[in-house]
This record gives structure tokens, C-alpha cells and sequence, in this order.
């Protein structure tokens, strides 16, 4: 039988899904499961739920309250953190090279995928502009303007739409998400909720 | 120094209060820690946010997941649940009840709490109806009638009234909160937070 991996879904405009990045791969290695990152965009999403913005700007006391729990939990977890002077920034090219990555099964994407978060939610850096992806793959010893040129491909350009479809399909409506074989968990603080469905259903 | 309570804020329609109400005390004795147990209305909450519904029926895929949530969850925290076949039921008498009873110190409204949410959410009666506020009272060897009469009066009114206001005041946006020394967690999820918080600010 094959093990299944750990989906983790995410967007990176997203506050929670910075928390989630930075601690998933210490607490799927102590529960002995891989995890499979899988960028995808919000935006289409909230759009078919009537929303032009994130719902932490459509419902102001939401969003008071989600900064708040934020700044709580990045002291809890030890993440760095500082609001954001925009948001929410637009993830679109770092998903573009999240996805390329993930195809190529480059083994830099765990890393790239922390550092987007970190420029967004600690750095304050504008994720959404070339020239700082660009920066953040050199930054990993990679070459950014050839990556970023491939980012931006019809094909690859196509690999995220399918991912976003893929995660309205499971039913995905926020992030971070988690699916553990086609069983769906919303929500930072439903990891360790997925990997006790993982051992449940694998017997480990 | 007088040792903050920890303030629960539920609303009778709420599935995850239901989960919260079922284990609260539990996790507060072993915490040390005093409950207040204060209902509210999340209706007229809603109202401001746009919706005259709850979120979980305005949007689908939230509501899907949610449920299939709770299903896990009661699972494994063993509280009985079965899907009611009305969602969300009224919970104004029932939450009148809670006011009159937390006004008189009466010992017996957490177990009225937990009645009446194990009624919606595993017995799947109408809880709005008077009849069933009104047995439920008697279940618990209170003069069910009386209750429910004084439960209506002005005064009475006026306390759940001031209950939500102070809801809103607080920042609350939806149910289950806590609140400690005047700080916000939201989300039956967060209560091992909002104790280790209480923890924290009186150095216990």
C-alpha cells in the first residue's frame, strides 16, 4: 500500500498559512509523513463567494481580531512577525514559481516557500513585485530572472489554474488547507488533526 | 489581586459552542480557573456583517466542511452529535434562560447550557419551541414554567440585550469566544490559548 502524502494547500497572501509553512515539515517529520506543498490562489475563490478582498478587510472586527491572534501565535510558535504595511499582497508570480517548483520536484521549494511568507509577513516586502522574488531565489542560490522567465509560461501559467481548480474540487474555501486521502481540514490548527487522520488510516 | 474568571461567550445556535460547552468546565477545573458562562445572540452580529443567515448556510462550502468537522470532532472529544435537520435554530428563549439563570447564580446553568445544545445538536429537537425549553427546565428539576415566564419579562429581555452589546463592545464577531483580562480568542479551538493566557497573566 502506498503511504499518502500530507497535502498542504496553501496561498501566501495568506496570514495563517505563514504560520503552517514554517512548522509543518518539524511536526509531519515527527509523525513520519511527507508533505506535498501545493500553492494555489484564493482570490478566484472568494470571488465566487462575492468577495472582492479578503475577508479580514470585508469584516473589519475579523480582521482586528486576526491580527491579534497572529502576533499571539508567532510569539507561541518563535515566527518572526510584523503587520504587513499591505494587505493582502498579491501571491500570484510566487505561486507561479511555487508551482514550477513543485513540477520539477525541486528540493528548494520548502525553503522558497518560507522565505515568500517571511518577506511578506516579516520583512514587509512587496511579494508581489519580480524584482523580490527574483532577490529571494538568488537569495537561495538560484537564478532568479531565468526562474521567474519560466514562471511565467503559458504552461506553467496553466499548472496553477489546475491547482486552484484541483482545490475547489476538494472543496477548499480558505487557507491553509490540508488533505489526507481526499479527507479535508481547514485551518493552521487542524495539523495536527490531519496527522492523526494520516496514522488512523495508515495504522502507523 | 482578584483572579480573572475566564468568560465564555456562546450562542445557542452555534455548533462549535455546543463542543466548547461540553468541555470547558473540564479544561478550566484542571486549568484552576472560574467560568462565567455568558450567552449572546450572534443574529444581530450577523446583521451587521451583511448576512441574515448563518455564514455556514451563505457559504456552501464552509457549511459542508463544517459539518463533516463537527462529525470529527464529537468523535473525538465522545460528545454525542447527530446533524439537526434545522440549521441554525432560534436560541433567543433558550439564551433568555441563560441570562435569567447568570443573573441569579443559579448552579444549575451550565448543565441547562449543555441540555439545550445537546438537544439541537444530538436529539434534534426545536429548541426554539417554548415546550422544549420548558421540559428541559423540568429535566433538570426546575420549575420549567415559572423560568421560561420570568425568562420574558422586560428586565429580563433587556439583560440578553446588554449581554450582546457588551459582545460587540468586546470585539466578538462569532461563537464560541473567551475572553481573559479583556483579551479575545474566537473558536472552540482556542481555549487551551485562552487558559494558558489566564495562565500567564496571573502567574499561577
Amino acid at each position: 500500500m502506498t503511504v499518502p502524502d500530507l497535502e498542504f494547500w496553501f496561498e501566501f497572501g495568506s496570514t495563517y498559512s505563514y504560520l503552517t509553512a514554517c512548522r509543518i515539515e518539524d511536526v509531519a517529520h515527527i509523525a513520519g509523513v511527507a508533505v506535498s506543498w501545493r500553492p494555489f490562489l484564493l482570490g478566484p475563490i472568494f470571488k465566487e463567494q462575492g468577495w472582492d478582498d479578503s475577508p479580514f478587510n470585508v469584516y473589519p472586527a475579523k480582521g482586528r481580531y486576526m491580527w491579534r491572534d497572529m502576533e499571539r501565535l508567532c510569539a507561541k510558535y518563535g515566527v518572526p512577525f510584523a503587520r504587513p504595511s499591505r494587505f493582502p499582497r498579491d501571491g500570484l508570480l510566487a505561486a507561479r514559481v511555487a508551482c514550477l517548483a513543485n513540477a520539477e520536484f525541486e528540493p528548494w521549494l520548502p525553503d522558497f516557500v518560507r522565505a515568500v511568507f517571511r518577506a511578506n509577513f516579516a520583512e514587509d516586502r512587496e511579494i508581489g513585485d519580480d524584482v523580490e522574488i527574483r532577490s529571494i531565489l538568488d537569495e537561495l542560490g538560484q537564478p532568479g530572472v531565468e526562474i521567474v522567465e519560466r514562471a511565467q509560461t503559458p504552461e506553467n501559467k496553466q499548472r496553477l489554474r489546475n491547482h486552484t481548480q484541483r482545490a475547489i474540487e476538494l472543496g477548499i474555501f480558505g487557507a491553509p488547507s490540508f488533505v489526507v486521502s481526499g479527507e479535508l481540514f481547514w485551518g493552521n490548527d487542524r495539523v495536527e488533526d490531519a496527522l492523526a487522520w494520516h496514522r488512523a488510516k495508515t495504522g502507523t
